[in-house]
């Protein structure tokens, strides 16, 4: 089991996707619901879909891969408060948080009622069809629903179940604790506020959607990939309070244009490169800043376009294409980009003075930074 | 706020309601959430009805009360391990039950499509209507169950977070912790082996239904309701491994006795008393070891009659009543009377020898015996 092998030495190239730590990482979520599996197995037998699912969502093959994004940060946040590099009791707590994104994911294609996740059947479409394929009684539909929410549960359980457990003293993770569970108030938050915005009825002309779009970004996406993370890491690790401020004054910029350039690659990117359709994003009907700043800038009969098309059922690839080309039109794009350059340097800057312990793990952050912002998919 | 208040001498008449550990467990209920409601409102006064709702379905006034079980035995299970009387940190432990059974609550009535809970509108029913009355875009339904993921989840992960900060020594916590996280696996298996059980199609005349009703039983509501939050509070005041075993072989009997009273009075309990309506359970189609035991032994006719009226949707008064003929003809209430009476019996020999440190906690659970075997609502 990887998490019994010494740790070699980390790759830098592209640590998001550093083998060796998502190797470790992959160790101890492997590790981890082995041991669940047991418990429920032993309860009955009939427990084994949900197993098999789980492990399937958390470990399987994936054609895009995994990036492991916030057990990195965690990590890294560690090693940059002065870690031990192949501490195993930190890559479990890092792994901890991939169990908390599965669950926010399960319960998001529930609720979004998406079919796919990552080219696969989402959770309760696979609960569904194991419903018809059984030939079951009942509604099909509902009985995968009802599966996903427990699936989604014991997901965010098991979140604090590895992170308790994960072998690190218990001042560390008494330490760190407390901001696991405002990290998860928090996305949960930021995903009640992402929801509101495209069904509330605003004031006519009223301005703060690009505002209410920021909050969104900081709560779902900056705070929950990687400030916290971070931050989570460096009080395992014990960081100072200035560490764990830098950590915050660094995170959330970054965080920021992470999600700006998903917003982007969301419109504008290459399906070959991001393994989604192209203009996803538009065919989802998502309220991102993008679409905010289009808005605030754009003519009315643009606006009337845009709001009559985003997330129009059937949208097809014309429509994509008079949508993409409102938001171009709007200069909004230009001022994203603008806006991921600066908050590139605010994160840069912030770094280059953050009392980071070890040298190694600045440089991988700092790297971190190119790939967050300039990255393709 | 009535945490910080000295605590009287406990009530042991009814210990279940008494009134006083009632009121301290609303007291750490209200002080806790009064924390996360600030926590919310800073990241957008939009949250407002999410902390609204979690407040009323937790501390509103409900027409039947609250028996606040859970928490009960926490508290009681703290006591016979030798805590004491008016340790602010036990009662908070054991409130952090009744957010996890918040949490329960609010995902059931979502998978069960259940329009009301304690005869007021369910909370994917509330955000619904809130999403109707404010005239927003989109689906209402969808969006009121995609509110209500969210709030369970919130719920969930505020279990945690208060369990974690009880107050309690870290060590104290840090002894139930994996415990509190193994229950909320064991209800969740239960809950998903509930829902199998209606759905699944089972090999015809195969004799597993009364077992596997036993399963259900046994983890959905023995361990959940009384076994395991007896165990934690023991836990929380390091109680030996004997009082921990005593408590587990006192709190699955009471804990099974409890719901096979619960089953029948679902099917046979005064509506006037209950505050529910006649054969709820009948209407509800709820796959109970009594229906279990009914089908186990009633004719074929009977059989196909049950197995068409249960849970049929529009199932009226005349309906109800054949349900109940069958079931009663099939001699199945009395065999669950008669294991009724064996499981107090256990539970009540295990209750006499156990190393209970505090006589007043030994009464309180010998009449918690009577009350959850003998009440009539």
């Amino acid at each position: 089991m990887s998490l019994a092998q010494s740790a070699p030495a980390p790759v830098v190239g592209n640590p998001v996707d550093a083998e060796w730590l998502r190797q470790r990482v992959d160790g101890a979520l492997d590790t981890f619901l082995t041991g669940q599996e047991r418990t429920l197995l032993a309860i009955s037998p009939q427990l084994g879909p949900v197993c098999g699912t789980v492990r399937d969502f958390l470990l399987g093959e994936r054609p895009t891969g995994r990036k492991r994004l916030r057990a990195a940060f965690c990590y890294w946040g560690w090693r940059g408060a002065g870690g031990a590099a192949d501490e195993h009791g930190a890559v479990a707590a890092a792994a901890a948080l991939e169990l908390l994104q599965a669950s926010a994911l399960v319960h998001d294609d529930l609720m979004d009622h998406s079919d796919t996740r990552r080219g696969l059947p989402s959770v309760h479409r696979r609960f569904e069809s194991l419903h018809r394929g059984s030939g079951w009684h009942g509604d099909a539909a509902q009985f995968g629903g009802a599966s996903a929410v427990l699936v989604g549960d014991l997901l965010l359980v098991w979140c604090d179940a590895l992170f308790s457990e994960c072998g690190l003293p218990r001042d560390a993770v008494r330490r760190a604790k407390p901001l696991l569970d405002l990290m998860r108030t928090e996305v949960m938050a930021g995903q009640y506020l992402d929801m509101l915005e495209p069904a509330a009825v605003w004031p006519a002309g009223e301005a703060g959607a690009v505002e209410r779009a920021r909050t969104v970004i900081e709560y779902k996406s900056a705070k929950y990939t990687v400030q916290r993370p971070l931050q989570l890491g460096g009080l395992l690790a014990d960081a100072s309070a200035d560490l764990t401020d830098a950590y915050g004054a660094f995170g959330l910029p970054l965080g920021e244009a992470f999600q700006l350039r998903d917003d982007l690659l969301g419109v504008y990117g290459d399906p070959a490169v991001t393994g989604k359709p192209a203009g996803d994003d538009l065919r989802e009907g998502k309220r991102t800043l993008l679409v905010a700043e289009t808005l605030a800038s754009c003519s009315t009969a643009d606006a009337r376009l845009l709001n009559d098309l985003l997330g129009a059922p059937g949208l097809d690839a014309d429509g994509v294409e008079r949508l993409r080309d409102v938001i171009t039109r709007s200069g909004a794009p230009r001022r994203i980009e603008d806006r991921i350059v600066a908050l590139r340097e605010q994160a840069l800057e912030t770094l280059a003075s953050a009392p980071i312990r070890e040298p190694q793990a600045r440089e991988v952050l700092r790297r971190l930074v190119d790939a967050a912002t300039a990255r393709r998919h």
